[in-house]
């Protein structure tokens, strides 16, 4: 990998404007419906009485899950993100009047936890592993970043920076032993170190990183030392989580089985551990760490080649919301959580970045247009927690839930993607452009204003112009990604083709560059029927349809079900504009279909008996699955 | 169903003598090999010992699992059948030797059971659930009545008889409520009941039957009071067997969730399971129960129709060794137990006594030549307890296991094997032929003595020869069974064609037989490519190879490995004689093979680049693999 000293950076807000007929609608739902919804939730599920209660010391219990605080974090940078690209004063109002509760819960000494003040307020940090102060932390120092970034205020930013304070303080080689047994709050820290310039935040998250797997445990410990040591928290509920079936101590759950530096697989619940990789990737763009890149980059081939949905679903067990072993991936039973694939982009975004290489922005790709995109509804007010790629009808998303993480992960990406689309070099001499979507951004290489706009009907369509506005001619080099699903493409530089490699990760046109000057792309977007390795047993016998990064799927409402009787004849499937669902492309084809009759009180039988008569089949993409009528839903057809 | 007054009898070892070319090799190899280590087995796990310090009150803890007297009844049992067809004084001798043995440790009021009597003579019947004195007792019952039958002493008869009338006064309605927590006792008390006449034990069996899931639990009540009952066993391993992952009692583990009559899907331990439903078969034999006739039916329809392995092997899962949801049949985590198959043989073999239906004994063949017989060696000394359909070359047989409870039911099954071969109705004028092999059958319609010899080379060739051997003309019918298999078959009855529906069930030959009367079938026995029901998802994409009723499957050490990079093409299958194996048939024909290299670094990819080269495929009986080298194993072939 590249030293860090040459991480790209990213366009942020201020930089980039999306105007795009695929993402405009979902952008606008999240900035009309979803933040507004969700702030209702804050309410009525207690979040924001939870801090009050802990601010006035009045009577009152705890309410919601005992990491409810991060709800409304993530609220806040979801929102701060927004206000950043609009700002709107009612808005800033209503953060203001959050910041406001949530400053006043902040205890004397710089901690803030409301759970801890309001029930255990002697218990502070006596479970770590179980309780998720360190990770509230974490997703209070993101909002404090984005919300200063966006507002230029500090109120939010001192609340963190007090508590950052109080945590280092508390933890490190000179202080007690610890670590987050959910992991976030070491990419807080490097946010926190990258606006103030303090070192302790970067050396905190170092710390956290390295002393997570060293022996003795801290987790095992605190597991073993529960009734005498009065710990906050669940034993059982520990115990079910930190023990394996012979009740020895397995910290993989929480990425704590061997060091960070030695650990070669991608293991436990799988937010954690994106989370964890997210922060070691921070951590190592900053301190230019080669033992680090080497780790991520053994993980990020475990997870991509042998633990993840064609969805960029990752996690593939309910049990521990976990992954599991290499090539066990079900699809009735994937529970592929939404924040795990929202984890998945984060880790993704840093790795392009590190590298350079377009490989990180396609599995980024893969994760935002399918396992992300299917957990919010089309309308932006329903959510899945869990995302199978087969249901029987019985699975819909909901409006909120108890354990509330998904809901305002969805909306925190959302209100950032303009920051997903552009990262550069430096000196802004180099631009990547890893996802296409209508938008324009602005570059200033040598000083100079350049803004680069992006039109695109993707990912319905491949053909993408980028068109370059700059007061005098400019030299950068604008670096196309090749999508990892395109076999060919036609490139156009001011009316002329140039040929280019399909497998180049980045084509790159490097050029002074003069007021309206056009680049014209055209990736060839062909229905793929792709297998999955033969290891994936739940995929034998089955193709997943996928054209551009939009993987699809059938749905009862448009086809014969049983779904699992349906055999379809790859040949002739071919992609056409449709109206439903907002205006996507659907997959349409033809196939066989055994009415179940014939499999009537019979489990074997030879194939001559086994009739079947020609069916239509239409597939629409994954994403958009659960939007209609409920029903069965398919995304690994059979072909056999 | 028949009413029960109809129930067919069948012939035992006295009427039958086996002589056929692929049954003769196992059943010497039982004979010789396998009940004489089992023996030394019984010595060195302690199982014997076990007796002796019981007897004695000699210092000695008690050794093995807490149910290993019932290792000694089940080799009784097997050296009982065995002794039966070739009585050997040596082996009467030592069955003595272990008799005496046992009713030394039998206590004055008739109890016995050496665990309890060595390690908590107090707490006798405290955990009903968990622990094994009942089932213990049933397989002590069903060994005495195979040793009174086989030598006419009433040594073992009478520890029996003493200890089921101590049962009796222990439990029922006018006692103290209870039912045991694996079943075995029911069929154990209708063999008593069978020999002696005494209604009591008859009753006693139906008492457990229907007191089983009844309100409130026995099981249930024991779990909650554990500790303050004081109770044998093991609080934290009866509450994983009998808990749900919320802590809820569960009583299907061992059937005790609803009313028997009232269960409709098979559930629970499979071993438990199919010992429950044969005590239910054999009390309605008895009792000409309508009621259980149906809920076994429903039961049946469930196991056969939703939750079997192809190769009759039931149990799914490993956790709990138990039946889990319909059409869960994971191949590779396959529990399958060898005792499971063993269970399904009883229980068919009952359900074709009571309904003359072909279907039950066409499961019984299944198992029989499949789940069951690989369970076992070539040569009789190793045993599998576990029967996946896919291995990746790491599961191999045993010579014994700490829980011992295959080999013994193993030998008892092969053992007396002859009696699964032919039934008869009361007045012997109607013969059922069930299995297929080289056999002598004596019966007597009218008072005459009929032989009826079976030649053929089944389970290789179709064709079946039987030839009447009768002192006079004699009217009889003789039904054949056309296996489910079959597709076409060709009759001859003295040289006459007969033309026949090969869906009959049974095809009837009703006639008056002279001596030297024969009869030829030929069972058209094609290679036949079975696919599974569209809810199997395991099995989507992929054909199991049957031929006659031996399922096939790849080894590593006749194919190019890894066998899931292997395609079959199904049209080439064809069947041949080999030297291998001690001279299976095996299936040979062609496929194609993707190197390992294709799929280097990919997880997805899209068909166009698979590419794949020819291959030749060789398969082997199922019950034969891992006679050989190591290596990896595969029932469900890929086809797509």
């Amino acid at each position: 990998m590249k030293p860090a000293r040459d991480v790209l950076g990213r366009l942020d807000s201020t930089d980039v404007t999306i105007d795009d007929a695929f993402w405009n609608p979902r952008l606008e739902a999240n900035r009309e419906v979803v933040l507004e919804y969700q702030y209702e939730q804050l309410e009525e599920s207690g979040a924001l009485e939870n801090f009050r209660v802990a601010a006035d010391d009045r009577d009152g219990d705890f309410q919601g899950m005992r990491f409810a605080d991060s709800d409304a974090y993530k609220w806040l940078e979801a929102t701060s993100y927004t206000y950043e690209n609009d700002p709107d004063p009612a808005l800033e109002e209503r953060m203001d009047e959050v910041i406001d509760l949530i400053a006043a819960a902040q205890e004397p000494d710089g901690y803030l936890n409301t759970y801890f003040t309001i029930e255990e307020p002697g218990a502070r940090w006596t479970n770590l592993g179980e309780m998720h102060e360190l990770y509230c932390a974490g997703h209070l120092f993101e909002a404090a970043v984005a919300h200063h970034r966006a507002t230029g205020s500090d109120r939010l930013l001192s609340v963190a920076l007090d508590f950052a304070d109080h945590v280092d303080e508390t933890f490190g080689p000179d202080a007690r032993r610890g670590y987050p047994g959910h992991e976030e709050i070491e990419t807080g820290l490097v946010r926190l170190y990258r606006v103030t310039g303090e070192t302790r935040y970067l050396d905190l998250a170092q710390y956290f990183l390295d002393e997570r797997g060293q022996e003795p445990s801290v987790f095992e410990r605190e597991l073993a030392t529960f009734e005498a040591d009065d710990r906050a928290g669940n034993p059982k509920w520990y115990r079910y989580l930190f023990e394996d079936k012979a009740g020895e101590y397995d910290g993989s759950y929480a990425q704590d089985h061997t060091p960070i530096r030695e650990q070669e697989t991608v293991e436990g619940h799988a937010v954690r551990a994106t989370y964890l990789y997210m922060g070691m990737a921070d951590v190592a763009m900053e301190t230019d760490d080669e033992s680090l890149y080497e780790t991520l980059e053994t993980l990020w081939q475990n997870m991509t080649r042998k633990r993840m949905y064609v969805t960029g679903g990752i996690g593939s067990s309910h049990d521990g919301e976990r992954f599991t072993d290499d090539y066990d991936l079900p699809n009735d039973t994937a529970y592929a959580e939404t924040c795990a694939a929202v984890g998945s982009v984060f880790w993704n975004e840093r790795m392009q970045r590190i590298t350079r290489e377009a490989r990180f922005a396609d599995e980024l790709e893969r994760a935002l247009y399918n396992g992300f995109l299917a957990g919010v509804s089309l309308d932006g007010t329903e959510f899945f927690y869990v995302n199978p790629l087969e249901s029987d009808g019985d699975h819909h998303r909901k409006g909120w839930f108890t354990c509330a993480c998904c809901p305002p992960n969805v909306a925190r990406l959302l209100a950032s993607l303009d920051e997903y689309v552009y990262t550069v070099t430096q000196d802004e001499r180099e631009l990547f452009v890893n996802l296409y979507l209508g938008s324009t951004g602005t570059i200033r290489p040598d000083g100079t204003e350049v803004t680069v706009t992006q039109q695109t009907d993707y990912p319905w369509d491949g053909a993408v112009s980028l068109e370059v506005s700059t007061p005098e001619p400019v030299t950068f080099d604008l670096h196309l990604r090749v999508p990892e699903w395109c076999r060919n493409l036609t490139l156009t530089v001011d009316g002329e083709d140039r040929s280019v490699d399909p497998d180049a990760g980045y084509v790159t046109v490097g050029r002074s560059w003069e007021d309206g000057d056009a680049v014209s792309v055209e990736f060839e977007m062909d229905v793929e029927c792709l297998r999955a390795h033969p290891n994936v047993t739940n995929d034998t016998g089955r193709v997943a349809l996928q054209r551009g990064p939009v993987v699809f799927c059938l749905e009862e409402t448009d086809n014969r079900a049983p779904l699992s009787n349906v055999v379809v004849d790859e040949e002739s499937i071919e992609a056409t504009e449709s109206d439903v669902l907002e205006g996507v492309t659907v997959l349409e084809g033809s196939g066989r279909y055994t009415p179940p009759d014939v499999w009537e009180n019979r489990l074997y039988q030879r194939e001559e008996g086994i009739t079947s008569e020609p069916v239509d089949v239409t597939a629409i993409p994954y994403y958009a699955w659960d939007n209609r009528e409920p029903g069965e839903m398919l995304v690994w057809l059979r072909t056999d």
